[in-house]
C-alpha cells in the first residue's frame, strides 16, 4: 500500500496462474487493501479462488478486497461519461476513487451533442471536489464541463470511436487543447489513473492554514 | 468563372509580380467576378494597381473585384468563431460566401468554455441554411452547434493554438469525430473552401420538386 | 428523433443483448423511425426478434424500422464509389439518406483509373443536390467529381487498401486537400454521417426568399 | 473574472495594438484581477502604457495587475524544473498560481540524471498540496516525483530539446505513460494551464465534511 | 560521372564558398558534364565565376555545364504539372532529363479539377516513354494519367499546399496508393531524382533481343 | 485487359463466393489473360473450380490463366530480396512481370549486412533492364543496388520487421530517401505493382529513333 | 557464425516446418553455436526434434545449441527491468549476452516509481561493463541509471503499456532523449540486439595499448 | 565533471550573456575540463572573452578548455560520415571523444551509393573499438558497416535531407531497424551523445578478469 493507498495489481500483462499466486499472497495480509485491475473473466476466477468474498465488477474488470470500501472521507468525486461505450473505463475510475476512500458518483451519457443533458447536472457538478470526464471520439465534454465548474477536471480519453479517432488519440488531443483552464489529462482508457488522481485531489486536507 | 462562380486567384505561392500580371488581365474581362485570396500587403498593392476600386479586406487577406458583391440569393450563411484568433480565417469564409452571392453573417467568440454565449445565438443559428464553424485548439464548437441546429455544419479547423494543437491537427481530428451528425470538415485554415461550400449548400434551388 | 430525423442506434460498441433490449423499446414507440447501424449478423438477429418486419441490409450492416422509407422530398442524393470494396460503406450512406427522406441512387466502380466510366455519368451527377463520393486508397475521385458538378461533394474516405493507405488516412488526406472547391470530408468509413449530411443538404428548403 | 479567478489575456495571437486596447479597458475595472500571458516586449510596453504599475516578469512573458498577488490561501504549490531551459514555462506556472492566491515556490534543475538533487528536496515536496513538474527531452521527472509524494503531480511537458524530442511530444508521451499513479498532463509549454490547475487543486476547501 | 551520367552537385547544404571551390574544380575537367542543383542566387553567382557560360535556370535552381545538353537519344520524357506552383520542381525534372540526354517536354496546369485540360493532351502523352507527374495538395493527377497511358508514370509529390497537405505528405501518400498500376514515387520535391529516373527508363536500349 | 496487359483480380477484399463468380466469367473469355492476386487457399479453390488448369503459386498468393506465360519480349526483369521473409511479396512481383511478358528472375537473400552476397551478383544485375528490390526492416538494399547498376531500381518495401519498422514505414522512408539516383518506390507489400511497373519499363521499345 | 559470434535464426517469420529444416542442418555442424530466437512452442518443438538437448527458455522464446554457454570472458553484462512485464524481452537480452560469452545477470522490477529499489542496486551496477535497461510505458529508467554509472547504457524499449504508449514508441522516444549522456537505443522489444551489443561492448579487449 | 568526464555546457538554449557568465566561472576552476557545445559565433565570442586560449571548432560549434585534449587512453574511436553535409555533427562526435581522452579519427564521404569507398576503409575500421556512423537521408551506412566489423556501431542520424527525410526521422528509423546486429542509435544530430558514448565504450578497462 504505497503512501496509504491500496495496492493495485495490473492483470493485463499477467497469466491467470500468475494472478492466482498473487491473490494467494494477498489473502495472507488482510491489512493491505488490494485492487485487481484489467481483470478478464479468467483473471477474476483466479482471484476469487483465494479471495472468495472479493467485490467483483465485471464491466470495469476490477476486483477489490476486502469487499467493502473504506468509509468515505474528503470531498465528492464525480465521474461523467459522454456516451455509453465509455462506461467500462468510467466505472474503473469510479470504483478506484471509492476504494481509495472517496464518496464517488457516476453520471452517464451527457455528451455535448445534447447540451440540455449536461446542463441539467450542473448543480451536482458544482458540489464535486474533482470531476473525471470520460469521452471518446471528439472528446469535447471536458472543455464544456470545465467552463461550468471551478473544480479540477480530469480528462479521461477513451478508445471509443473508429477511423480518425485513432484509438483515442483524437479525444486525447482535444483534451490537451481544452480551451477552458482547469483540465488535465491521463492516458487513453486509464480509468485507474484518473480515479486515483481524483481521490488524491479530493483527499481530506491534513492541516489547513 | 468555373460553374458560374467567381474565379479565385490563390496568391500564397505567387510573387507580387506574378499577381500584378494576373490583375492586369483581370481588368480586361470585367464580366468575370474575381477573388484574390491569401494576399499579403505586397500582393494587395499589386492588385490595386490595375484594379484600384477592388474591395480589400486586409484581415482576411482577400480582394474582390468588382467591389460590390452580387445581390444575395439562396439561404443565409452563418460563420461562427470560437475565439478571436480565428477571425482572419473566418472572414475569408464570410467574404467568399458573400461574393458567391449569399447573405452572410459573422458571430464571434462563442467558444464552448462559455456556453451561455453560444446558447444566446441559437435562434439566429436556426435561420441559417449552412453554418461554418471556425475553431482551433480543441475544435469542440462544431459538435455543440450541430447538436443545436438541423442545417449542415462545415467544420473549419484553424491553426490557432500551440504544442499538441499541432498546427490545426487537433481541431481537425475533433471535427472529423464530431459526435453529432451533420458535420463535415475542410482543410486547416481553408476559409475559402468553407465559404465556397457554404455558398453551394445555401444556393437557390433551381427547380424544386 | 433529434430534429425530425430518425433515431440511430450505433451497434458496434454494444452486445447483442444490449441491442435486443433497445429493439424491444423501439417496438413500443412506432412513431419514431429508427436505424440500427454497424450491425453484425448477431446484432441483426437481436433486432429482428422484436422488429421482425424491419428492413435489413446485411452488406451495409443496417436495419431500418419501420421498413418503408418515408416518401422522398427535397433533392436527389447520389452515392458514388471508386471500387467495389467501397460498397458496404457506400450502401450505409445510400440507405441513411433514403430513410431520412431523400431520393437516393448508387453509382459504383467509377474510379479515376478509368475516366470514361465517371465521364459517362456526368449528366446524372449534374441532377443531384448532394453527392457522396466513397473512395479508399488514393481517394482521388472527389477531386475529379467536384470539378465536374456544382453541387456539394461529400468525401467519404474508406479503409480500403493496405500499406501506406494507413487504414484510410491516405484518402482522408487526399480529400481534405482536394484541389477543386466544394469538397468536404467526413470520418473514415462513416457512411452514416455522409448519408445524414447529404440528406440535410438536399432537404426541401422551407421558405425560400 | 470567470469563477472567481483572474481574467487572462493570451497575447500570443494579438497585435501590440490590440493588447493596448485591452489594457486600457482593464484600467477601467480595477476590481478585476488580470493577467497578460505570452507577452513579448512589445506587448508588455503596450500594457504598461495604461497600467504602469503592473508587475512584469519578462522571463515568464507575464504581466499582472494589480501588481500585488492576493494574500495566499489554501495549500502550497511547488513548481519543479528538470533543467534551466524549462525556466520560462515554469515561471509562468509559478506566477499564475501565485496570482490565483496560492503560496507558490520554485525548485530548479532537479533532473533525474542527478538523483541526489531531487532527493534533497523530498521533505519540501511532501509539504505541497499540488506539484507542477516542468520537463522537456525525456520528461522523466514527473514519474520520479510522483513516486516520492502523495500529492497530485501535474506534468508540464516543455518544447526543450531537439531531434526526436519533436517539440515536446517526447516528454508529453512520457508523462502520459508515467508508471506512478497520481500524474496528469497539460499541453506542451502550457505553464498558465498548469499553474491554474495547481491553484484549483490547492484551493481552500469551502466546507469539509 | 557515375555510370555515364552527369555528375550532380547538391548545393542546398553547402555554403557559396564551398560551391565556388567545386565549380573551380569542375572547370578543370571539361570532359565531365556537371549539374548544380538546388542553387540559390548566391550559389549561382559562385558557379558562374568559374563557369561563366554555364546554363542557369533560376526557377529550377539548376546550372548545367557545359551549357548545351547532349544530342537527345532514347525516348521522349514528358513532365506534367497539376498547378503553377509545381513549376520549379517540374523544371528541375525537365532539365535533368534533358542534360542526361533525353528529348524532354513540359505540359503545365493540367490538374484533375479541370479534366478537359488533361484529356486534351492524351495523344502527346501516349508518345512518351516515361512521364513525370508533379503535383501537390491532393496529388491525384498521376492516378488519372496512369489510367490513360501505358508508359511508366513517376509520381513527383510537391510540398505545395497548406494544412493537411503536411508539406507534401498528402500527395506522397496519394501517389503511393495510386489505383492504376504503373505508378512509382520519388521523394517530395525531388525533381532531380524524377528526371534522372525518367532518363534512365527512356534510355536507348543497348542490344534489344 | 487494360492497355494490352492482363486483367488483374485483387482477391483480398472479396469473398470466395465473389471470386468464384468472377472466375466463371473469366472462363468465358479465353482471349483475356487474367491474374488473381492476394488469393488465400479458399480464393484459390474457388478459382480452380472454373479454371482447373490455372497456374497457382501459393507463396505469392497468385493464380494465372491461361497457365503459360506469354513468350518473353523486351528486357530482363530481376527481383532481389534482402531476406527470406520478403519472398512472398517478391514472388508476386516476379510472376506479375512474367505474365506480362518479360523474362524474369529471382535472386534471394542478398541483404546489405553481408555485402559479399550482393557483390557476387553484380554481373547479372547489370544485364537487367529493370530491377525490383524487395526489403523490409532497414530497407537499405535499393540504395546499394542503385549505386551498382544504371538500370532503374524499383524499391518494394515490405512489412517484414517489428517495433519501429512500423509495418513497412521504415523501409518505405529509407527507399524514398535513397542516396543514389535511379530509385523509385511503390506501396508497402505491393508486389503486383512493382512487377507490373518493371514489365512496363522493360517492355520492347516500339519504334526506336 | 558471423565474426566469431553465434549464428541466430529469427523464427518469427518462419513456419515450424522451415525451422525444422534449419535445425536439422544445424545438427550437422556441431562447431557452430546457434541461437533460435522468437520461437513459439511449435517452433521449439520443431527445433528439439533434431537438437533434443538444446537449451530452451520458453519465457524468452529462445533456444541455444549446444546447450552450455561458452566460458565467460570480458566484463559483466547487467540486464535491468522496470516492471515484470518486461521480463521476456529482458531474458532474451540476458541469454543472448550469455551465449555470446559474457557473464550476465538480471535485476528486475526496479522502476523509477520506487527509487529505493534501483538505488539499492547501484553498487552492482557500477561493476558492469555494459548495462541493458528494458522498460515500457514511460521508459524513464535508462536516464536514471545512466546518471548513476559510467558504463554504457543500452536502452531497450518494450511494447508494454497501452494507449499513448503506442506499442513502445513512448519509451523509445524517452530513451532517445535521455538527459544523461551514455545512453543509446535499440529497436522496440529487440532483446536479441541489445544483448548482442552488450556482449560486443563488454568483450575482452584484444590488445590494450 | 560527472563521473570523471568533462563538464559540458549546452549553449543552444542559452543567451550569449548566460554563456559569458558560465565561462567566467569555468575560468575559476582550471581543474575541470569543460566543453561548450552547440555554440554559435556569438556564444563562442562570449566564451573566448574569459577563456581566450580555448580550442574553438566553428564547424562543430564546439569549444574546449583547456585547449589540449588529455593524452589518449583506451581504444580507437572512428567517426564515419555518409555525406559532406553530415560533417558538423560528425566533428562534434569526433571532438567529444577526443576531449574525453580517446584517440579519434574521421573518415568522410563513404556513403553506400559508392560501396568501393567504404570497402577501401575496412582495414582501419577493424582496428576501432567503437565506430560512430553519421548519416542522413536513407541512413543505410550503419547497417553496411556493422556487417563488416565486430566493434559496436553507434548510429548517429542527422537531419540532412528533405521531404520524407522528415528532419532525420527516416535515417533514425533505418538505424533502429538495422539488419545487422551490433547497432544502437542516439538522438538525431546528437554528435555530443554519440562521441561521449563511443568514448565510454572504448574506455580503458580497469581490471580485466
Ligand atoms: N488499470 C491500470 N492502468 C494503469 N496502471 C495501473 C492500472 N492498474 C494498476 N496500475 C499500476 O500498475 C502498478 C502495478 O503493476 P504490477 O506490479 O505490474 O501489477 C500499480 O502500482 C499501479 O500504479
Ligand atoms: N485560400 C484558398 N485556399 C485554398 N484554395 C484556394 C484558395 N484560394 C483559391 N483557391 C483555389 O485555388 C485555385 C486557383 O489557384 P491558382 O490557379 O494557383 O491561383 C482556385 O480555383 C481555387 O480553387
Ligand atoms: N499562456 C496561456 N496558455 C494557454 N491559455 C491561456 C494562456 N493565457 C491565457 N489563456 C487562456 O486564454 C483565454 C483568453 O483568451 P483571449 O480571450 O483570446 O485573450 C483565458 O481565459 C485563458 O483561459
Ligand atoms: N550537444 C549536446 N547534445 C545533447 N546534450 C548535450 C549536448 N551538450 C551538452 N549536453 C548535455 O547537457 C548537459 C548540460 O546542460 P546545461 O546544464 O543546460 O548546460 C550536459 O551534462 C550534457 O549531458
Ligand atoms: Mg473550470
Ligand atoms: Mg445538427
Ligand atoms: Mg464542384
Ligand atoms: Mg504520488
Ligand atoms: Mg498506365
Ligand atoms: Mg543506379
Ligand atoms: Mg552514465
Ligand atoms: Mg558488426
Amino acid at each position: 500500500a504505497r503512501r496509504g493507498y491500496p495496492e493495485a495489481i495490473y492483470c493485463a500483462g499477467k497469466t491467470p496462474e500468475q494472478v492466482r499466486r498473487i491473490a494467494a499472497a494477498v489473502a495472507e495480509r488482510p491489512d493491505v487493501r488490494t485492487l485487481f485491475t484489467r481483470a478478464t473473466a479468467e483473471h477474476a476466477a483466479a482471484v476469487l479462488e483465494s479471495l472468495p468474498d472479493a467485490h467483483h465488477d465485471p464491466d470495469a474488470g476490477l476486483l477489490a478486497w476486502p469487499p467493502e470500501p473504506p468509509p468515505p472521507t474528503g470531498g465528492l468525486v464525480l465521474v461523467l461519461t459522454a456516451g455509453t461505450s465509455d462506461l467500462p473505463v468510467a466505472r474503473e475510475a469510479l470504483l478506484t476513487a471509492r476504494y481509495l476512500g472517496r464518496q464517488s458518483e457516476l453520471i452517464t451519457d451527457v455528451g455535448v451533442a445534447g447540451l440540455h443533458r449536461v446542463l441539467a447536472k450542473v448543480e451536482r457538478m458544482r458540489q464535486a471536489r474533482a470531476i473525471v470526464v470520460a469521452a471518446g471520439m471528439d472528446g469535447a465534454l471536458p472543455s464544456v464541463v470545465a467552463g461550468l465548474v471551478s473544480a479540477p477536471v480530469i480528462g479521461l480519453p477513451t478508445s471509443v470511436g473508429y477511423g480518425a479517432a485513432f484509438g483515442g488519440i483524437a479525444p486525447l488531443l482535444t483534451m490537451l487543447n481544452a480551451c477552458a483552464p482547469g483540465v488535465s489529462v491521463v492516458n487513453i482508457d486509464n480509468g485507474y489513473g484518473a480515479g486515483h488522481l481524483a481521490a488524491q485531489i479530493a483527499a481530506p486536507v491534513p492541516e489547513q492554514p
